[in-house]
């Protein structure tokens, strides 16, 4: 429903210089072995896997065996895939939809940068309570 | 229920010129290791998995184990299998369920081609809400 | 509660002259692993595993497990198990449990001797609504 | 809450005479590679994975991920691990708890020992109705 | 919400000299690869795999992944990884989610130090209702 490909292309060189693969696939559960491909015969060093799950039973049953099949992809390449799924179902409104999806989207294309560039950025954040797409959450704090 | 197979077929040969290797297994869970001899044994370049699984929890069960299966066969041949499953309970009717059988079939057929032939087909359509056998979605306008 | 095993085999040998090795597990979770050795250290060529998954909860979780693995074994070997469970509470009485029994081994051990003697068999059958021991259902006429 | 493990090791020392290698782990997830590791690094025959999960929801649903690698680890190493998981809701009562870890735990040691010494004792109880650590039931009465 | 790799860090230091290597990834379910990494590039011996899964479904569905995907790594490399979630879920408030957090990761630090350097001393344990960060649990008392 939303070209999130466009979106995350966008996010990726307006940050860094580099070559970008993009493929699509009929359904979330042909983005595994197309993310293993992207790995091994396109010698990516990462891969985004981009897709909008519906609401149905069903839909969220796909979106569980596509998110297992992506995990397993990653541990048969050593390589990492960001997973980004936005459900239909997260918010109340398309026009809500459509802006998540927009700010996951460029979220988790800074957070594939920083894997593979800058690690030490993503340690910074590390307990800090951020979530793509969605409010922040505050630290809790802790006394000892 | 529907000899789907055929259905496929006739879609395909309408298409492309290929040979087309078919396999009928007595269970959906039977499905997964077939698709793989199909490519490893028979050399297949893509394979259309296609089932009707039952209404019953145990059938849904069943599926999803299969599904799963799928998707692990596909990442050991890095080689696409077009999952086709058409849930009995998807529609009210048998004349329905006929009908979304046929279109669905008939537009993963195409995907199926798609995705070895002709991938820039399928980079066209992301994000505009194609659905295989179901009414197509609206994109959603962004203004950015 | 039923010796499926010897079901299994009187069926198999009324029918081809074969060698058939036996095993028997404690539980179903010990199956998939049992299949696999048969496959690769006693060279069988197909394997019929069969069980009853008992009624409870934990049981279904079992029987879930057990079928997973049993796919996946088959994906390692690239050979076929064919997975017999009879689910205790599939009918009313234990009448009928014994009958559904009988049936669904006999003709699962007709759809193992097809599957490797016989497979152009199966393909006739295809989308004609065969359920192993349960009524067979109706095809769907299709006008098109 | 009991030490399985000596129960196991009680049962087998009284009925074999054979090396035994004990390891502890913190939790049911942690079993698994334990599990591999005893096959392949400590040249077990077959080996035991006791545990008790809880009652919450989240125990058992580590129960399920715990079961379902074990299932893995003996596809990968061809080599029986028996499972002997007695959740605390089984039963009403400690002492029952008790009893069923005692029956079950002993059950199984036998069932391992059979099934690397004596397979053919095994063979003898299919389709009789045999629980581990329960009420065992009985046989249906097939008229042919 | 809590930086948990922090308090890792800190109870290692503590106890025992060992180099650590630390990394912070977006979500839960980019840990297994992770871990896989730190095994077999960073070459580590064992692996503490820290998150704070959130308490809407999707969430523990994603930890659901993660726990599969995590198992699945250990049996790929024959290294334990020692999983520390705590769901937001758990307690009933912020401070006791600090508290809990807290206790955990520090007994999961030890625990990570005895399975490489002193398994004997988690063998003691076996059987005495010891749980991380929460209450401990008696032993049952068997009179046999």
């Amino acid at each position: 429903m939303v070209d999130m490909g466009r979106i995350a292309v966008d996010e990726i060189k307006k940050n860094v210089a580099c070559d970008i693969v993009r493929r699509t696939v009929p359904g979330v559960k042909d983005i595994p072995v197309e993310c293993k491909k992207l790995i091994e015969e396109e010698k990516c060093d990462i891969v985004m896997a981009l897709g909008m799950p519906g609401k149905e039973t069903i839909d969220k049953q796909c979106a569980h065996e596509a998110s297992t099949g992506i995990i397993i992809a990653q541990l048969m390449t050593n390589t990492h895939i960001i997973e980004v799924f936005v459900h239909e179902d997260e918010v109340a409104s398309l026009k809500e939809l459509a802006k998540l999806v927009e700010k996951r989207t460029r979220e988790h294309a800074l957070n594939a940068i920083d894997i593979i560039l800058y690690p030490q950025r993503l340690s910074k954040m590390a307990g800090t309570g951020q979530r793509q797409g969605g409010e922040d959450r505050s630290m809790i704090k802790q006394n000892r």
